[in-house]
């Protein structure tokens, strides 16, 4: 598949340079067809029934190795969720957290983890994103670290392996901004989250967990999809593996969706992303404050001379689709395997 | 509008007599035709931009007065959630409860409550669904009840207004057989839960749930639309009233589908539902014994001759969707306002 096939199969291309996968990818037409296929036969065969059934197991079967295979671990130790937010707050939740234990993260993370922290009950030690001052703030209370493999704001990336092996402590790691930017291997860190919606390109509220040892996990959160039996008092015998933390019902359109869109990312797209991000921060550095360093995934950001808000505002004006980081005083702009020379170009002229 | 015209909106009514609103409600052409619009919106446009941005709070925005209306409750009471098990979760996980505090339930719920009551910690009690032993199995340490309005199983009614005048306690009523099969007025409670995609025949992983004192229930799964702001530690100025329980995106293709369908139900919808329940009750008593009661919502439960999975296959083959509830040896049958007596006969006869 060439850069030019990739291309024509997002619409969205065609129209504008769309440089926000940060946020949502761009949605390719086999991705769209898939779930209009899947609601088609719901909307004429009705949601219930032996087919329904099978069908849907059969989808949460093709989802759960497609996504395990991006992280390079186990199928058995995938759940479906809808989002990071999700993954973090079964995480959060089931580590059963007192007022006493600490975790450690940094400034610079989404409230999709954050919140979830703060929601556990523990106390959250904040830190900048350096590996030294991370390391230095784990004491004898702290009972995980929460981190992101590519920060959201500045694209940095942090040595999470290295953090891993140092404090030996459970490492929960936002995902959001790896899967599908760059090659990850999930296996040791104990958790590990994926967003469907970004970089996978795939439907909104699709995502997965990785976790190691799921046995160890308590399920906080508990789906229909999480028991194989139960009794009335709501105690239940979890599923084998990490598909007790499944977190709820995925439409089946949009389980359809996101394997179509996993399937359609060509074998090229981690080294396409890196390059063509190294080529957008080099082009910026030209004549911005670039934040991004040189190891990095798909994101650059870069602080403008005037205010981020207008200046998302006006390359909007001029079809390129990008976005500010509140609070920060940068432009976030994502790169992925579908961008072109000419959409930077796009990008450099508007700005 | 009259119930031919009803019937033609939902094309899986000519192939088959769906009685299954109690799992999946049918879905309109009007409802998939909403979702297809926007999905064209975000393949063509892309997720982001200002009018991603606008169109969805708008969506968001016209979802929740019309989940208010359903309940009888002013919108600002009501948070958009994915499940009736999505809000039990906001609900127990939110009360902070603890192991020596008791949850008193029935023996008839469904496990996307008891699942959630299970996982509070606290410690749950367990009662035949009747009203008195309801109420005797109150004691100092209950600080929940956790009832549905009709109960998924039977389809019978529990006196909620009278059980909550009688222990003062809060309840939590799991509305996921009641909205849109009954009249709700769900102001007297505590928590009321909503399912989309049941009897208001919306899209998969759509629902509500209403909280009558937002300020005096903690945010346990905090999303990023709970906030106003937050701090680096997840600290966060929750959004005022119920929408800091909102619990995550919805895609707005599925609001737009939600909308769809809760504005094309017609005015008689309620008393259709209960005559036609009630024939259906009617007409398989002559030949079975009906374990739901003369007050009832669209669910008939019955106890069949044989055995009830084969009872579902047999009629399946015959085109009559239903489900059997697994461990109790009954067929049960959903009746909406869609619901012709056609239908009916087409069941009594494949029976």
């Amino acid at each position: 598949m060439t850069l030019d096939e990739v291309r024509a199969s997002f619409p969205v291309l065609e129209r504008v340079a769309y440089l926000n996968a940060g946020t949502f990818g761009p949605l390719a037409r086999g991705t769209v067809e898939a779930m209009r296929a899947r609601h088609q036969l719901d909307l004429d065969l009705g949601r219930a029934g032996a087919w329904y059934r099978d069908e849907t197991a059969a989808l949460r079967g093709d989802a759960r190795p497609r996504l395990a295979a991006l992280l390079g671990v186990d199928p058995a130790n995938i759940a479906l969720t809808q989002s990071t937010s999700d993954g973090c707050q079964i995480v959060a939740l089931g580590l059963g957290l007192k007022a006493h234990d600490e975790i450690v993260t940094t400034d610079s993370e989404h409230f999709g983890l954050i919140g979830a922290l703060h929601a556990s009950g523990a106390r959250v030690v904040v830190t900048s994103p350096s590996p030294d001052v991370i390391a230095a703030a784990v004491g004898r209370h702290t009972r995980l670290l929460a981190l992101s493999a590519v920060l959201w704001t500045t694209g940095e990336m942090l040595p999470l392996r290295d953090l891993k092996e140092e404090t030996g402590l459970p490492v929960l790691v936002d995902g959001a901004q790896s899967v599908g930017a760059i090659e990850v291997d999930a296996e040791p860190f104990d958790f590990y989250t994926v967003s469907g919606q970004k970089w996978l390109c795939g439907p909104d509220t699709t995502g997965a967990l990785y976790v190691r040892e799921p046995e160890a996990l308590a399920v906080a959160r508990p789906s229909f999809l999480s028991q194989q039996s139960y009794t009335p008092d709501g105690a239940f015998d979890p599923q084998p593996g990490a598909a007790r933390f499944d977190s709820g019902w995925i439409p089946p359109p949009s389980l359809s969706g996101l394997v179509a869109a996993v399937d359609a990312a060509p074998e090229w797209r981690f080294t396409r992303t890196f390059e063509v991000a190294e080529r957008c921060r080099q082009l910026l550095a030209e004549r911005f404050d670039v934040v991004t360093g040189p190891e990095h995934a798909g994101l650059v950001a870069f602080r403008p001379e005037r205010e981020p808000a207008q200046v998302v505002e006006r390359l909007a004006e001029r079809g390129v689709v990008v976005r500010e980081i509140p609070g920060t005083g940068l432009v976030r702009v994502s790169c992925g395997y579908w961008t072109s020379d000419g959409d930077l170009e796009r990008l450099l002229d508007a700005l």
